[in-house]
């Protein structure tokens, strides 16, 4: 079987997916669409697919499949329109910043049988799927502590920030869904703090650029999230889970791995400083995952839930660091 | 100048002081007392000092300074009777396990003149001196996120837990020490979560046994401190500091610098497995400090109000775990 | 200007060039030749592509490059035909496994004024053109002492070594290029040893499978190269270079970098098992610098002499073995 | 039982020594000479022992044994001396620079059932001692390949060079002991090569600053040595050894283990700048071997054996760069 794609949306991450759709042996990609025609043509021209409307792929016989990569306030809708075509979907996270509006797609979802997956590209990076198996393979005994380190490399525009839901619900998201997939059980509890220390612009849109994060399940293992704007020396992405046993962590990703010593020390080179080549293996084995669970018939992993259970994270944590309190989401 | 000591307690730590002042060009060790005659006697044999009363001690001409070893309840009424016969003090952590006690002491060391340092010897290794220097020279640029790991090598008994004050007061004050340290900035607020993970003893002591802690100073810096009282693969110890410029870390340490590479992979021996070991330079280091602080007549540090301070951070932590919220400490 | 390719064999290294050809931009995969049709098939259906003979692709007006992986005994003979046929060649290394044989056919490349690549791949890695890089950029100031360890997964087939021209010939072959290309002077002596340890079936076949040599330039530069033909912690591929002011090396590759600690250490795990998935990039980055070169009309880096050269290493480390002796070679 | 020392020699090695024999329970030092009476006072204040002339020492019943740190050309003369006046000696490494003068005294220590160490200290270093474990453990199966990478951080005077007996027998001596001490063979062929990369000024004085060895055994096991006379990063100090079922290293070690990371990269500090800091524990637990064999009545080791092998590889390694060829020592 070879699944049929449409690709909604050839911007920046359309690209991604693009080339992972087509490099994928189970997989053709048929037809992009974008509102921005040239775009759509830049990708047809370089993988030999057509260009469509949305409407179009939507009415396709020939398309089982839809990427979702269109701005973030489209998904729900997409997710919605697609389902109800019986399209499989895959859809970059977030579904949406609204929880409420999360909840009335999922509903959607369901009540048509669709098949969702949301995009946390990370639960796929080889290297935290390694500590992942090593938890599941026994290695490091029970879960105990997690702890996630990730900083970007420097802060986006302000004008993103203003549209991205703020820090939590746009960056931490990422490490609330890494931390559920790592704990093994739901946390019952948010505690977060925040401040500006990155750019005193972020925090005049009403945001924050410095964030730290406990949480805690029902048996008292904890997870604790540590998130900056900025790290000088690049794309700063540890998990470490302490466990009964033993220990597991996922060292950071730099482009080149050389070390060179002198009279002033032994200094090896800046991590990634871009997301897109530290995970670029991960975008390709989410969409292998995506591809792999309709061949098999499998549940599509992280599911729509996922995406909302992080969501409702990220809302805590907001609310955490409102009313100075720790917030019960049990 | 030669400072001439007398050591109270020649127990465990009382002989590792022992050591780093017989160690010690600028000092001299004149007496021990203690309240096994044996412990006290085995000490003056092995380096050749007196075995005297602590009343002997305090009333004698040919001592300068003490080292004060003895048991937790004892240390803030030494302090008091020793501050007012006039010698230098170093003393163990903790002053005392309750903050009015350490008030009432600190007034006593203050109305006497009296000079005292705490033993908060973590300051005093050398990776941890250097992660501190690296700071101050600016390397780092402005302080943003501090991350304690500490983690011991295994939960002590049941009966040193009970009388250890809690985790917080007996292990995290440590890193409330390290974070005030390098946070240049004292935190206003404490958040706390605490669980029993490694041994259900310890819970029906009243203690918690794995705890995580955020801290926030006025400008945002952040601090987040975790602990366990159990790591399989040895005594863990690390900080890293996080700025605006970059970020330093000190590493782990271990006794034996091999690896070993297999068909199951590369493999490093485990950490030290006790705080002696892992710690032997620093508790030179920090007597060392004293001595030279003594003869340069400088200020003594850590000080007893750095002993004062973090202990109220620990009762912080207590009162945020009970009372589910953030604790204004500012 | 798009280079259009031919390529002659669709073996298992066929494969990884049509790959690397296919994800060029500046690049097209025309036809595909093989003795076996159906090698072809498999390489031409996956890229569309067609598949034709030999003297098809020598002969066609549609073909600019032709990339060489058919076995050894042929290179040098396709490499005199397609050069005067006037194709631009990538040749899999080495041209042949006589002196004599490859001196001849680089007449012919010369006299016809041909283009030829040779397939040396490890220039291009990632971390070994890092280190060049580092060198080049007076880094370590001059080179001093150039380290190489290079340690196969395990042995080939008695069958393999048998026409392998010996372990000089074809494994210590790239250690022998790699050195000449981070000396930045040419060798002017080679001393080697070499024993059986791994495999006594290699010794009977007249081979060594452990081996260690020696080389110095005329101003007293040195490199090391070590050989094992078995490692089982996976493909040890490092090269260290010492110099005035410094050193530079590049660490080993593993596809996974996690890090699990218990009582028994920390633990990494093995290296990459297999030359073509430590090699990946460098195949990619390879044919990237043929065809630029091919477009910005540069020389082509490595050259026919730069193979002549390794291979004359080679020999003289042969007879140095034979003769336990230094072997000029300046 | 106590063993008790007389200390020949009180200059910088003498210094190093009266520390450990000082510092271990089963020794007292009773005395000291030297050639400069205010030398040996100091040490003699520092630990309460007396001053002695060298005769003194000799004819004294109250030292069992002796520790000579006096200048090379010294060693011979007194290890004969003081072998026949039955007291036990630990010998600072070489026995003399001459292989028949070395001769000659090791037939007076045997005539006369004299006890004799040499002070190779790296076999004591707790990092190397554990590689040697490891090895005997069988972690690596068969030894096949020792690799030494042994560079100073910087060149001694000329006029320590003129006295020196040249670089393979100043320096290279302790790789070739490490070398026999890992291999668990002895070696059978040696092949130098040797130049001067480092000061014009020490090939004036006929010597060598850059050496590349690398010897076999009879069963074909090969050790590869690496000598400079300058490294701009600290005491390099590496040795690996390769076996059939693994490898096991040993890593440099630095006072300092933190990591500093900025948009350069990440840089940890230079190495131990100098071999006593790098040593401290080696020279410590050699004392305390010496004194453990003496009391339990094991074999001293290394021996002096083990100090005339190693000097012999040395010569035939001056052999080898002379000659050009490989030197049989079998």
């Amino acid at each position: 079987m070879t699944v049929r794609f449409g690709l909604l949306g050839a911007g920046r991450i359309g690209k991604v997916h693009a080339r992972a759709v087509t490099g994928n042996p189970g997989a053709v990609l048929v037809a992009v669409a974008d509102a921005f025609p040239a775009a759509a043509e830049a990708i047809a021209a370089q993988y030999g697919c057509a260009v469509r409307t949305i409407e179009g792929i939507e009415a396709a016989d020939d398309i089982d499949a839809v990427v979702i990569c269109t701005p973030t306030d489209t998904h729900a809708d997409l997710i919605e329109r697609f389902s109800r075509a019986g399209k499989a979907i895959f859809c970059e996270k977030p579904i949406d910043l609204d929880v409420s509006r999360v909840r009335a797609c999922l509903r959607v979802v369901e009540e048509t049988g669709g098949k969702l997956m949301v995009g946390f590209n990370r639960r796929f990076d080889p290297h935290f799927m390694a500590v992942h198996q090593a938890i599941e393979a026994g290695r490091i005994g029970d879960v105990e502590m997690v702890t996630i380190t990730s900083r970007d490399p420097g802060a986006p525009p302000v004008d993103y920030i203003k549209r991205s839901g703020g820090i939590f619900r746009d960056m931490t998201i990422h490490d609330f869904d890494m931390a559920r997939f790592l704990l093994g059980e739901e946390p019952v509890s948010v505690t977060a703090t925040a401040a500006v220390l990155v750019d005193k612009a972020i925090g005049e849109a009403g945001d924050y650029d410095s964030v730290s994060v406990i949480m805690q399940t029902a048996s008292g293992k904890q997870a604790i999230i540590s998130n900056s704007r900025r790290a000088t020396y690049g794309y700063d992405q540890r998990i470490e889970v302490h466990g009964s046993k033993g220990m597991v962590a996922a060292e950071n990703q730099r482009p080149v791995s050389i070390e060179i010593a002198t009279g002033d020390g032994y200094t090896r080179p800046p991590l990634h400083d871009f997301f897109m080549t530290r995970y670029t293996e991960a975008y390709a084995n989410e969409i292998a995952s995506f591809i792999a669970s309709l061949e098999q018939g499998t549940p599509l992993s992280p599911s729509g839930a996922d995406g909302l259970a992080a969501l409702a994270l990220a809302d805590a944590a907001v609310k955490s660091v409102q009313e100075k309190r720790l917030i019960d989401v049990g």
